[in-house]
């Protein structure tokens, strides 16, 4: 038996056993959608997380979702009303953002790769360019003077330092990902004298960990950077963007970030900070921390076999759909995801199976040697942590097996 | 400087340095294409494959094209004319392999997790099933009955044995694929009890080989395992499927199959098999060693950028389509796929450089470290082997990017 990661905390069952998500019984949810695999994400859920990071950060901090975690039409319009500002990755999200009504001037867009008509298309918009390159802001400038219009400029810096314990390191030597701190006052100072509207900084360190300390420590090494960069170029940035860091905690004994530990924290840093940000505004960039325990994933049990005395439960779902939680996407070991039993939620273990998706190949494995209740055919199998880096992430015309269905409720 | 794989052989350029696919500039391809990225797949690298593959092979095999690996219309449809049969993997690969002409009756349909709705497809179709359990037997052929219609059902046995030295093992030990081989006389007896048409054995130990001792071993034990399930069953399997294995040189030291040292060895096992065989027809089931090098993934640089002393390649392209390439896809240790300077091909190394797509994620590296002639922001990078688990193995709508263009020349 090998374990599982832990299920997020706020799922029960009905009396009948059957899991709900934001009240719902999972089964009555498959029937809505008309079929299983399924992605369930629960709005209650995501406002308490939203909720849950405000109590805790200091006010003058603003949250940005980037919605690159999931990008899913009414979870992205849920999230706009609940946040301040969305970050995107691409001109496709771009075009997703401002289609779910969200604000121009509150969306911010990143990516080493931005080709020309995605630099235009934003430009056009008014959002905010977090430039990655020199030669980025030099063209940025020329499509803006093309348009005639003031460019929202800001600078992603890439820092000297990373965030320890970082599931995805974005900072700490050499990265394809923004500008070197040191080359950042020249870069500023030249937007500045082209006219452009300077929006201040986009530091990002890393991502997904745990530690509230070593995410404190970064916070107060991106602000101090901020504070030198802005006494270089001789300005006050209007916008610092902390970066994101907060992760969740897919596998077994991993403990969920300390929020109000990381809250506090940042207090004292904006606090202390150099008086050339006296008058800059902070946000926090978080994708996965503020989706991924909102979200299920349901897949329905097609077979059960044994192999070898094995016992393998073969679902209508797979890494077509999940593949992070088949463990081939970012991972170097595969640890088995929160796991269980929908319709036997919070049931006592009763045997050691291996739950495997429907495609053909053997990295298709969504529970390794996993405790269960027994499961037949027909049940529905509840992968948690499904709300971030799930749909999308995932190649979904992989063996010609289409998209998930997807719900919020 | 970190190497990388070894550019297949039939690649040249013109006098101008321009990358050839078929004869034609990789940048007149992009500019008919209409854009970057873009797959080229070489219809006459194809058509030579399967020209080796049946010079090397014993006449009496059949060449099954296991469309997985590539299902793009245009290159199913020429495949299809060049090989005995389809093997497909879900209802939709079912749908494509039939649009494009193929006969059902040389259509095989394996995967572990077959949904009803996709076996009565498949019954329907009069396509063959290799059945994955007793389980799903015991739902074809009830299917088969309210259909009344005789279903044509395969067998897909999991041997005690596997690959040695393939990148995914599928057989020796508990696996969820096929029946273990103890309980295939049993089920077999009863599907011809039932009156199904049975059509044989589906026996795949592993994929990705690229020692030719090893897969003809492999080979040798296939054919005398189908020689004994044929005598515990007392009747004679109509078709042997002996799986695939023939991988592609992905990474340095690599070394193509001896395909000819293959075909000289099946040739030996099938002349010295089990008289109960005498009568069976035998094929084998191939995707990647079909088309893998047929394939060519152009990106266009969008910028050159140092960070701290490295230089990076950023280009349009990225893991939502090359996810393998990227090493986040069924690898534990990532290497360089073979890459290029498509309108430099040929060209000395000048400089060593780190190829980035366009996704803002530090996993998204096409090329770590290699040596390249120096490229400027518009040159055209081209990835080999991108004819196999590319487009449709790679979450092509991670971060809003969407698909890439195809096309077959």
């Amino acid at each position: 038996m090998k374990p599982h990661g832990p299920i997020p905390p706020g799922f029960a069952a009905d009396a009948g056993g059957m899991l709900l998500i934001g009240g719902d019984r999972a089964e009555a949810l498959a029937d809505v959608a008309g079929d299983t695999p399924l992605f369930v994400y629960d709005s209650a859920m995501l406002a308490a997380r939203v909720a849950e990071w405000r109590a805790a950060m200091p006010a003058e901090v603003q949250l940005h979702y980037a919605m690159k975690a999931n990008p899913y039409a009414p979870l992205l319009a849920f999230m706009g009303r609940l946040v301040d500002g969305f970050d995107v990755a691409s001109g496709g999200e771009l075009r997703a953002a401002l289609a779910s009504g969200m604000a121009p001037e509150h969306i911010s867009f990143a990516g080493p790769g931005k080709r020309d008509r995605e630099l235009e298309a934003a430009i056009e918009a008014g959002a905010t360019l977090n430039l990655e390159s020199a030669g980025e802001a030099g063209r940025a400038l020329s499509i803006a003077a093309r348009l005639g219009v003031t460019p929202r400029l800001a600078v992603r810096v890439n820092p000297d330092f990373d965030l320890k314990g970082s599931g995805m390191k974005m900072g700490g030597g050499a990265k394809p990902f923004g500008v070197d701190a040191d080359a950042v006052p020249a870069l500023v100072r030249r937007l500045i004298d082209a006219g452009a509207d300077w929006q201040g900084f986009h530091i990002f360190a890393g991502s997904q960990a745990l530690d509230a300390g070593a995410i404190a420590e970064t916070q107060a090494r991106t602000v101090a950077l901020a504070g030198r960069l802005a006494n270089a170029i001789g300005a006050a940035p209007p916008l610092v963007n902390l970066g994101g860091g907060m992760g969740v905690p897919y596998f077994p004994g991993d403990v969920a970030v300390d929020v109000a530990a990381v809250g506090a924290a940042l207090g004292d840093t904006l606090a202390k900070r150099d008086a050339a940000l006296a008058d800059s505004r902070f946000a926090m960039e978080l994708g996965r921390w503020l989706v991924a325990e909102a979200g299920v994933y349901l897949t329905r049990v097609i077979d059960r076999k044994t192999s070898h005395g094995e016992t393998f439960l073969v679902t209508d779902g797979g890494l077509h759909h999940q593949l992070a939680a088949s463990g081939n996407f970012g991972t170097v070991i595969r640890r088995n995801y929160p796991i269980g039993v929908a319709n036997r939620f919070g049931a006592d273990p009763e045997e050691t199976v291996s739950v495997v998706g429907c495609l053909c190949t053997p990295l298709d494995r969504l529970g390794d040697q996993v405790a269960l209740p027994r499961a037949q055919v027909g049940d529905l199998i509840a992968l948690f942590l499904a709300g971030a880096y799930g749909a999308t992430a995932s190649p979904a015309g992989f063996l010609g097996q289409g998209a998930a269905r997807e719900m919020l409720v």
